[in-house]
């Protein structure tokens, strides 16, 4: 935990705050804070910003946080992935805001089994204290914005434009001849780069002309076949770095 | 599983094999084999080749392999890692092979925990047939060779130039002004690239300071500190793509 999110309501006029649960226990026996110590802290899709220990008591510490004026902007890559069985999509939410995302966009497939859906792994009080886990890891504020569509078609035809209007689309494709890193550092203009992943065993014919039809460009990672969860992280990691160096 | 991984000593001298084991399984109930039937397979640290199902008996296989002349080269990216926590390592070994390295180096430092040492996932028995699976994923035939050192000072002066001369050597570090991808885009001239991935809590100054004497370039993969599995794949990737691009 390398800063310590907080949820507005959480948090009184006067910056102060009393914690009693795992962040607490964080505070106490892995930082070791102390009465005065300082500690990162930011308000969950709100501004970062330090908090002094005021109180010690029992197992519960109290801080009073001063926050900056500004609130980051959310990381310019968003996802649309075909949703992966409930194991792995577990295991990656906090990967995912972890490494950067803006949006996070899960989609029925034709090779994604329909029972994925009813998994526990999609409730927001499921995955939203994982996602505050990877921003408190990788210490942003920003909780990605989350939307669960079981038809593949509406959402690319009907609700895609609204959702990722304008970024540049990418669709990671093993067999394709471009590169993902250079179709990105290609195209000087998006500010945002929405990419997307694939089932196991890869978007089907109709789904993938559906794609190109839609403005993506399909393009490769490299000759390597990933499993889904290796494979969005090695992806949003290459088009970070691509954004990077065309910055 | 994307290619069928043998043992050499598997095969007999007409590239006969008979599989009675997961393999089989896989060959049966997901991709549904019958006689006549083609598909990809690999000896493990050989060349890749195709083989004919000759024969099914119950849950056996046997299979007629025609290998190509050509062992594919390793992978050009060797890892050198401060071992993380068991389940952790038990994790990554499988897609460390899947992504792509050519050497797995792992070592202790100061904020390793000694017992990590002791545990069977630094056994042969237990990495090896992840690894193996890590690279039926990626459909590659060459085993990551493995190297294990609890004595980080002795590693980088002593061995770390037989285990790696010639590369480019460049460890993470969050706070690096350079960009890993830019560092390893600027120097043409190395083949390889070592990339050396800290410990939860990062080399300590001793440590930076030896792996800078011996060569290593600190560089940020971006402003966001990622837990040691997501950041050695995003690394890897990262460094894939920066070599593909200059090639």
């Amino acid at each position: 935990m390398n800063v310590v999110l907080l949820e507005p309501a959480e948090v009184g006029p006067a910056g102060e705050v009393t914690l009693a649960d795992a962040r607490a226990v964080h505070l106490l026996q892995v930082l070791h804070v102390d009465r005065g110590s300082t500690v990162r802290v930011g308000l969950i899709d709100g501004p970062p910003g330090t908090a002094a220990v005021t109180a010690l008591a029992g197992s519960s510490v109290t801080l009073r946080c001063v926050f900056e004026a500004a609130t980051p902007p959310r990381p310019p890559v968003d996802l649309l992935l075909a949703l992966p069985r409930p194991k792995v999509m577990r295991r990656l939410w906090a990967q995912l805001a972890a490494i950067g995302v803006g949006r996070i966009i899960l989609t029925n497939a034709e090779r994604v089994e329909r029972n994925y859906f009813d998994t526990h792994v999609l409730a927001p009080e499921c995955y939203r204290p994982l996602l505050v886990e990877g921003l408190q890891q990788a210490r942003d504020t920003r909780l990605p914005a989350v939307s669960i569509h079981r038809q593949f078609k509406v959402l690319v035809e009907d609700h895609l434009d609204a959702l990722a209007g304008g970024a540049l689309r990418v669709a990671a494709d093993p067999g394709a001849p471009s590169r993902v890193d250079a179709v990105v550092s290609g195209r000087a203009g998006a500010d945002r780069v929405l990419v997307a992943v694939g089932p196991e065993g890869g978007w089907n014919g109709f789904e993938r002309a559906l794609l190109e039809a839609h403005g993506f460009e399909l393009a490769a990672l490299g000759a390597r076949t990933l499993r889904v969860d290796t494979a969005c992280i090695a992806l949003l990691a290459t088009v970070h770095a691509a954004l990077a160096h065309r910055a």
